[in-house]
Order: structure tokens, then C-alpha cells, then sequence
């Protein structure tokens, strides 16, 4: 195998806010990091946007006012960010970031340990930060070796949504619920928590949106799909809970009134079947964990829904953190295995890195929108 | 000692809900139970009217509309229920049931068991709901035989407010967290709170929402008060929240922006010392449990706190049912040794059953206002 040429400075992707709110993204050259003994360099060949990767891309900042400027090659992107968020921004303003949860390509340096030296030539996924760039060094434990046969654009996408999805029905098990609920449930990371749960028999209340995102799920065999658009969503909901017993919902929407609804249909369905009076609601458990953040205005919970109740945050690290190394590598090496069919990702559309910081480009993927899922390719040219 | 006489019959204080809306509250006459092997007959003497049974007692009808019939030994209360709250009552539409969660008295009669006979004669306290009325009774082992010289009125109030109050420090433990914030803090729950701080060494920070209500915990040596209707409110429970590290709050309120704004400094505390900036917001789980209703509007949380957080619904007997009866009865051995010091109840007035059924009382302990108790002393004449 030959030596590919390693340049001394390379592209990264570049988030900064000003004190003076203002946003800016851009390319910046920095030089190519040296591995040391751990680690190894990989060359970044696909890395995808994730909605978990648009807070610190975007900053907050209120992308309607977003403005290009700069060259093809060099775009520049400004945004102002909104007076109110700023508070929110201290421990970033002034300070130039790196971008990107996740990504894979080729190991093309490493250092001068066995472990590094065995990942040379190799196609690694990496869940590490600053991945919007043309090379990333890591620790060569931090490197998840994928099977042979597998593309950077196949692996690109190992974790953030495989490892979500998986880890919720591993939340279900520990916590002691016996079915999901899921909101915003089209999205990818909804598709693939449909076949998780196709697969290992576990029943899923698919919540979507609108009528084009329920089509998306039938047709993808979804089982129990109700739309909170529709009239009958209280009514629709409550009987697929009853039907299911779903008492767990995992809701990327965060904001408004869905949180408060998928509880007060849960304690519905909890005392369906109730024989007894009791002022203080059923005596089941019914939990909701805000995961994402689709709808930013405030939760507003009605506590129509008994005493017995918890409404949450939660995010896959400390989850991870929390399990331990052993139970969280079972979880990385199912997702490996089946990362062709159940963790299969598909996007919308590859760009460059320049490409990425296109008005045209920002206004696709930062709406979040449904079935639109963009793939960084680093190392394309203009 | 001789022998009480025991009537036939008995008052007991009744909550209707008609079909129509109307809620009816009145006093009935019914027979005297006769105790089974393992029971004993308490003559009750005490029995508070607590937060916690106002839910039932009004079944959630609009007290502002209550009207007065009947007679001054025989009161009848009428009030409407609104249209909106009528799903949440189905359950006890149409039955005509007893009120009162605790209350203490004499046993004048008991079964053939042992451990029931051995209690003829003393004074107990009970946890058991049918509370509000003249005689009850219950199994011997569910009888707290409380210490020699206590009379039914110092051990009416030995359970909820007692049990609760120790139990949120059970729970500050067993949750690993270091300290406390209370909301509607200057209660006779809030001030219990306060004492048994003070005994163990836990930091407790009390949310007021008046200047009159931060007086009463200055009285009694309380050392971190913050008051919610100053300007300065959210600057002031922040540096209470760094100097003691609470990360757990027990909210009496639950509706409006108080839960969140309590997880938004407790954010702000976590992050005053932090090196570097998270989008993700601290690492430092914070918790608010909802063990209460005084706003009845939705919680409203804006989510600016991070993703490490929680907030639920708590109450005390699923709690002690969680811990087991071991763990359990070491709190209610602690609550009867200090019941006339750390756990003293103290009351505004005490009423007859027919009195508790006055518009004036209703209006009065209704309004569960800061330092308005009623114990009812059911055997109290007109």
C-alpha cells in the first residue's frame, strides 16, 4: 500500500460567535495534527449533519438574517444571534470552534503504538467532535474499525443515530416499560428506531406531524402510527397506549404542549381498565425524555396526568457513561453488525465543505425537515 | 378502667360529585363499625385538614361558587364543578365517599388478636383516609401507638406533613444530592422542613413568594431565604444555590414558570465554576419534584437548563412503598420520639365536623394560605 501525501495544512469548518452577536462560519486552513503515539490521523472522508450538530454550528443565532459573503471557495456565512440567547453563549463568544459529532474515513498516519499502527489503511467511524474537516487525530481506542466492505459513507453515521435509537429501547428494558412512544417519529433516527423495534419485537407508537410523515412509516410496516395533527390525536393516541402499554416516550419536539399530551393519554390508558377511584391518578409510572429540540418555545405540562410522572432530558454520553464500557461496547458492536440494514443511513445530498456553508444549503438542512439529510464529503473539491 | 360507651351510629363528613356537577358535602350518620379479630375501633378526637385533602374533599368544584343549607347540626355545602373538570372525576361520580387522610384518637374496642387488645385503651395515630368522622376502624399494625402523655391532638398530624417532610431529606440522600430548595416554604410543612434541617446539618434554601412569609422563616433561624416576588429573585436563589450546592427541589406549587426558573439557577450555579463551555449545558443532573398544586395552571419550562435534568410528580406512599417497611418504619420511629418537638403541627382553630361544613371555615382553610390550619375534633358537639 502506498503512503498517501499527507498536506501540512488542511480545511476545517469554523463556528464563531462575536460579543457582538454576531454568527460567522467559514473554512479555516490549520495545520494537519501530527498522531501521537495513540493515536492515529484519519483522513475524513463523509461526515453527516446531525440536528445534534446545529447548536454549536448555528449558535443560536437566528438564521432567516443569515448573509453570504466571501468566494466560492472561502464562503463566509454572518447570522445575527438573538439579544436573549447571548446569555446562554458566554462560555463560546470570541472563541473559534470546530464543528461535527461523527464521521469516518481512512487511517492514513498513526502513531507508533500496536494498536494505532494496526488501524493504518483502514476505514474507522470516529465519534469525537470537530469532524467538519479534511483530518481529524484520534486515539486509536476511540476508533471504531468497520467491517471490510464498509464505505466512510456507510460508516459515516455510526453513532449519533444508531446509538440513540438502540439506547432507547435499552432505557425501556432498565426503567421497566414494555413498549415505546416516539415523536417526530419520520425523522431518520425514527425509521431506524422502527426497525430496532421491528426486529426485536418490540411495539413502537409512532407520533408524527403530518399525513406525508404517517405514509412514510407505513410504508416502512410502522404498526401504530398516530398524527397530532389530526382531530382524533387524544383519542388515537390514548387506544394505540391501551393497546401497547407503552408508559416510555422519547420526543425530539421538546417545546409546546406534546409532552403534556402523550401523559395525560398514558394515565388515560392506565386507568382504562382502572376498577377504583384514587384523587391522586393511577399508580403507573409514565416518563417522557426530551431529547432534541425541534420546537423551541416552552414545555407546558398540564398535570392532567396524576402524581406519577417524570419528564426529563436526555442524551446518549452520560446514558453511556451511565451503563459502563462493557454494556455501551454490546450496543457499538450491534450497531457495526448491522450497520447495512437495521443502522443504515441515507442522505438527501453530499457537499464539500465550501458547499456546506451555501445559503441554498443552510436553508435545506437547517429546517430539519423530514427526509432531508446532508452528507459532508471533505474531501470533494469546489 | 370502664368500658366507653359506643353508639349504634356515628357522623361522618361526606364528598359527593352528582352527575349534574354538583359536588355535595355533608354529614352522615352511620353504623359503627365492629372491629374484625385484628382490628381495633378508634374513637377519633383529631383528625388536620391538610393540602392533601382538599382534593378530594372539594373534588375540584369551583369553591367560589359554594352555597349553605341545611341546618347548624346538620350543614350541607353545594358548589359547582367546572364542565373542564368533570373527566378527571368519572371515577367517583354519583358515590358518596369519606374524607380525611390521618387523624388520631382512642381505641375503645378491639378484636380477639393480641396485638389489637394490647392497644384498648391508647391513644394512636392513624394513616387511613375516612378520617373526618367520629369513629374508625382499622387493623391493629396500621395503629401508631403513640408515647405516653401524647394526647390526639399533638399526634393528629403525625403521618403527611411529618412523613413528607422527612422523606424529602431520604430522598435528597438516596438521589446523591447535598442540599435542598423548598417552594411555599413558610408552610407548617416548609417550617417541619426547616427543623429537621437545622437538627441534621442540610443546607436548605426556602422559595417564599412574600416579604410576611420570609419573616416567619427568619423567626425560626432559617438561613437561606429567597423571596420569588423580589426583582432580585433570580440573581438572589443562584448565589444560594452556589454557596450550597442543592440540585434537588421539592415544589408545592407546580404551575407557572417557578419549577424552571428553580432548574435554571440551579444550571447557572453548576456552570459558575465551569472551564468550559458545553452546548450541551452542565453535567450536574438537577431535579424538581411537583408534590403539590397551589397554582393549578401548566408548569411552563423553557429548557434553559442543559439536557441534565428532571421533573416529576412525588408522593409520599409510593415513596415509603419504594423503600420498603423497614426503611419505612425508621422514619415513623423517628416522627413519634420528636413528635412534640421537630414534628409539632401547630393549628389555627379547631372546628366540629359541622363547623369544618361552614362557609366561613371553607373559605378559611380553603385558601390553604400560609399559616391557616384547621383540626377538626370530631367529637366536639356543635
Amino acid at each position: 500500500m502506498s503512503t498517501p501525501t499527507i498536506p501540512a495544512t488542511a480545511l476545517q469548518l469554523r463556528s464563531l460567535v462575536k460579543k457582538s452577536g454576531e454568527l460567522e462560519l467559514s473554512l479555516q486552513n490549520v495545520p494537519v495534527p501530527q498522531p501521537a503515539d495513540d493515536e492515529v490521523l484519519v483522513r475524513v472522508e463523509a461526515t453527516p449533519i446531525n440536528p445534534s450538530d446545529l447548536a454549536l454550528l448555528f449558535g443560536l443565532a437566528d438564521m432567516s438574517t443569515a448573509k453570504a459573503s466571501g468566494t466560492a471557495a472561502n464562503p463566509v456565512i454572518t447570522a445575527q444571534v438573538p439579544e436573549k440567547m447571548m446569555r446562554g453563549l458566554a462560555g463560546r463568544l470570541d472563541e473559534s470552534m470546530p464543528v461535527g459529532n461523527e464521521g469516518a474515513g481512512t487511517v492514513v498516519k498513526a502513531g507508533s503504538s500496536p494498536e494505532a499502527q494496526a488501524l493504518v489503511g483502514k476505514t474507522v467511524a470516529i465519534l469525537g467532535g470537530a469532524m467538519y474537516g479534511q483530518y481529524r487525530a484520534v486515539k486509536a481506542k476511540q476508533a471504531l474499525l468497520l467491517p471490510a466492505g464498509t464505505t466512510a459513507a456507510e460508516g459515516a453515521s455510526c453513532f449519533v443515530n444508531p446509538l440513540t435509537s438502540l439506547s432507547m429501547t435499552e432505557v425501556m428494558r432498565r426503567e421497566g416499560h414494555k413498549a415505546l412512544v416516539h415523536t417526530a417519529a419520520a425523522s431518520n433516527l425514527g425509521q431506524m428506531l422502527n426497525r430496532i423495534c421491528m426486529k426485536d419485537g418490540i411495539a413502537l407508537v409512532n407520533i408524527v406531524r403530518k399525513p406525508e410523515q404517517a405514509e412514510i412509516l407505513k410504508k416502512i410496516g410502522a404498526k401504530y402510527i398516530v398524527d397530532s395533527s389530526s382531530p382524533s390525536f387524544m383519542e388515537d393516541l390514548t387506544k394505540a397506549l391501551i393497546e401497547t402499554g407503552a408508559t416510555l416516550c422519547f420526543d425530539a419536539i421538546g417545546g409546546g404542549k406534546l409532552a403534556g399530551q402523550v401523559l395525560t393519554c398514558m394515565e388515560a390508558a392506565a386507568n382504562a381498565n382502572a376498577k377504583e377511584y384514587s384523587r391522586y391518578g393511577s399508580n403507573v409510572h409514565k416518563q417522557v425524555y426530551i431529547y432534541g429540540g425541534l420546537d423551541r418555545s416552552p414545555t407546558e405540562l398540564n398535570r392532567s396526568f396524576g402524581m406519577q410522572w417524570g419528564v426529563g432530558g436526555w442524551l446518549l454520553t452520560p446514558f453511556l457513561q451511565k451503563i459502563g464500557f462493557a454494556d455501551a461496547q454490546k450496543l457499538r458492536e450491534r450497531v457495526a453488525a448491522e450497520l447495512k440494514t437495521t443502522f443504515a443511513s441515507h442522505y438527501t445530498r453530499e457537499v464539500s465543505l465550501a458547499e456546506a456553508l451555501s445559503l441554498e444549503a443552510i436553508n435545506a438542512y437547517g429546517k430539519q425537515a423530514t427526509g432531508t439529510k446532508y452528507l459532508i464529503t471533505p474531501q470533494k473539491g469546489l
